[in-house]
């Protein structure tokens, strides 16, 4: 099968036995050094285990590697992986000497091609690509970052240097994790890989395509159905090359995983936008809905919908139903989480009577308070103590009407101690339906206790509408599933 | 004036010169403790600077005061402010004895009034509240917290204790600063003082008024428009007392400072969970949002937002027009804030004919790159420096065209320094027209960027979209005071 051929190939990008990194340099502000210093870097640290070349017909060594002037002068017959970070006028040639070595794949980083108007330089690369049946990610790309094989493409450096000298943190990359990115804009990458490493997320692999004069989109996903370590893709999309590939293949990845899209240029003025930044034409934006919609994609609005949507995704099941209970300590915040949710579509219905009997003889015998209102949002109210909230969510959790639970336990509230997080994911453990958490604030309990929460695997929101939003995001998924087996 | 009558009457919550803490208690888990407590570290502090009396008919002193056993046993003929922590059933009794003694205003915390049915009882506290002549907060609310008069009667103490023993930060104070919170919900409330502490924004002043039964949103927002440390105000509801009341109220006040109001309740759920809350008619959802345009009110649609407008209110003048220009280093990004800002009603246009020649001489000269990007967004793309988004930021800063600027400056690419937000609030500290800054990150080098940004009085996001709401409510607040002074 030809999708099984180009899974096997983009293997080369995430697996190669050895690279070449063309334009390596010795200057630590070129792209050429951060990226081969990366490559050096984690084969030392034993992540990387391929050979390793530097190619630059100025330099004798970079970083304690032999330099050699090009492909062609290499001691060996095959390389598989090129790196390629000369100036575009240089990449034909390049790309020439890589077919000689019979490489599988090469990631262009270089920029210059059709971003400006070079469209002619573009084909000369994908020809000879073609003819070497050499797989190529970019041009104009950042190229890949597995955290686990140590293939690191990335040209900006883990840490800055401040005007006062200080080494700070600024493009980190995250731990190992179970959410692909794929991503056609470099700088949204990167800052994406910021904002997840910030808020200790992982990722099995990151891809960024740019100009996508080979792979595109769609073969990426193709790409991560078959991954092991992929569990959810979270996809930035300006256009998609072509919509009925894009659509067919998209639809066989999400009856095994959840895609997650953030696709801008959705009004008139980001359009234009789009088509200046990538040359993307945009396309009617109702277009997206409906191709996103046939496909089971689950579309973000927003960034924080985009990562907010792929932590529940990446760690709850979907949801078998739309009927959520919201359980809260906190009146207000359980209002605020009941409102996104209808405005989402989703159902705030009552719990079963056998479940309400259950609550009501918690509340007649005293063990959750005298003026908790048992309707949904189940309000615990601000006598809650972690006793209470376990044994109400058991209830609720254990409930048939119930296809979710969004469980607001703010901090705040004298009661109410860490140690409700432990038992909450003991009585949610079975994963049978998914539950979300919330709870409000900047400072340490607030940060310790969502954190807490994320450990056990249950994703923990610090706003009410982003925890519906997540819910919102596995009952989409989890309708969308519901509807293939029925149609089976 | 009537209204400059309950203005005078409210600063007894605010600056008393003498407080009873009713309910007082030296159990450190009873909110009796922790108010009193309050205020006896912010007497010791210098900050609190009123008489502080116990009141209490079980103990002899607390925390080195000596206790009362009534208000009525007093050694003095007047107690200004009295706060109340007893059981609800005690409190007629409490407000008779703080009527002989001719209090002005009295916080009552108690719950356990109208919210759970009992109205007969919280009708005779108003009752003999009215005779008096005391002005009350609540019952069932947290009362006030002022950073600068040590007004302090939140019962949720700062710190918390861990199971393992560790202190950690819980319900933070937030420091002195521009933004009044004015709360239905308390629990909501002090999340919001968690949140905004956490992301040090200052306060100045908090309420919290539960049942109100008799000082409401208006006769608040009506204190607030005289509060000379106020420049925005922050308010959470479900319902409006009087419609009419709140509308014009709100009207004085919007044509001086601007007030941003998270209303829940707006769907069938919401509502109904209001109702459960604080008896709470939420109403239809349209009136409220015809009420608000009306008084210039400005509506967040969730919490993010609600904080997000708050902070560029706080720091940022509001816009003449409607027209943005988005400043990027990154063209994904730049994107959505475009798409975010069309979505809202705002309009991406290009720089006037003028500005737009200056740019063009910067890109020939070589001074800004190549292919950079005129069209607004400007695009000065990943080979940014300092130096180009300073020029170009004093280029557009000065354009009769623009309204506002949205700029990015992702601090991933190799040439951006944290120096250009020096050169950015410098070019910009005219305040004659509105700038929000956005980078993307949640590690070392995104916080810096932020926070160094906000310290310079630029509110900073951490999305795109999230900037462009911020913009939003600068242009919305900016059209609402244009069409003021046309109808004049």
């Amino acid at each position: 099968m030809n999708d099984n051929r180009i899974v096997e190939q983009i293997k080369s990008f995430f697996e190669p036995s050895s690279v070449a990194v063309v334009g390596a340099s010795k200057h630590v502000d070129k792209a050429g050094h951060v990226i081969f210093k990366n490559f050096v870097e984690n084969k030392r640290l034993g992540l990387f285990k391929g050979d390793l070349y530097p190619i630059n017909p100025r330099e004798e060594s970079i970083l304690g590697y032999k330099c050699f002037p090009s492909i062609k002068s290499l001691p060996v017959n095959e390389i598989e992986l090129v790196v390629i970070v000369v100036p575009a006028a240089f990449v034909p040639q390049v790309m020439q000497d890589a077919k000689e070595k019979c490489s599988k794949a090469a990631i262009i980083i270089s920029s210059g091609f059709s971003e400006v108007g070079n469209r002619e330089l573009e084909n000369e690369v994908r020809r000879i690509a073609f003819e070497g049946n050499i797989r190529v990610l970019g041009p104009n790309c950042l190229g890949v970052y597995d955290p686990v094989s140590g293939v690191d493409t990335l040209f900006l450096p883990i840490t800055k240097t401040l005007i006062s000298g200080e080494e700070v943190i600024a493009t980190p990359r995250p731990k190992e994790g179970k959410i692909a990115i794929v991503t056609q804009s470099g700088a949204f990458g990167v800052a994406a890989l910021d904002y997840l490493a910030g808020r200790q997320l992982g990722i099995s692999k990151f891809v960024s395509f740019g100009n996508r004069i080979d792979l595109d989109e769609s073969d990426l996903l193709n790409y991560f159905l078959h991954d092991k370590r992929t569990e959810v893709i979270l996809m930035y999309i300006e256009s998609v090359r072509s919509g009925n590939k894009f659509i067919e293949t998209a639809k066989n990845v999400t009856r095994i995983k959840p895609v997650i899209a953030l696709k801008t240029g959705k009004t008139k003025a980001g359009a234009k936008a789009a088509l200046s930044h990538t040359a993307s034409i945009a396309g009617l934006d109702e277009v997206y809905n409906a191709a996103f919609f046939q496909a089971g994609i689950i579309r973000a609005q927003n960034m924080n919908e985009f990562f907010n949507m792929g932590k529940a995704l990446s760690m709850q099941p979907p949801a078998r139903g739309k009927n959520i209970c919201i359980i809260t300590d906190a009146g207000g915040p359980g209002i605020m989480v009941a409102d996104e949710c209808e405005l989402k579509g989703l159902k705030i219905e009552s719990i079963s009577e056998d479940g309400l009997r259950k609550l009501e003889v918690l509340r007649e015998s005293g063990q959750i308070p005298k003026f908790a209102s048992l309707s949904n949002p189940i309000d615990l109210t601000g006598s809650v103590t972690s006793d209470m909230i376990a044994k109400v969510t058991e209830i609720v959790y254990h409930d048939k009407k119930v296809d979710g639970i969004v469980l607001l336990g703010l901090h705040h509230v004298p009661g109410l101690q860490e140690d409700y997080v432990d038992r909450i994911a003991l009585i949610t453990s079975s994963r049978e339906k998914p539950i979300i958490a919330c709870d409000i604030g900047e400072t340490e309990m607030a940060l310790y206790v969502r954190s807490k929460f994320e450990k056990f695997g249950i994703p923990a929101y610090a706003s009410p509408e982003d925890a519906a939003c997540a819910m919102y995001a596995l009952c989409y998924y989890g309708e969308y599933l519901n509807n293939l087996n029925r149609c089976k």
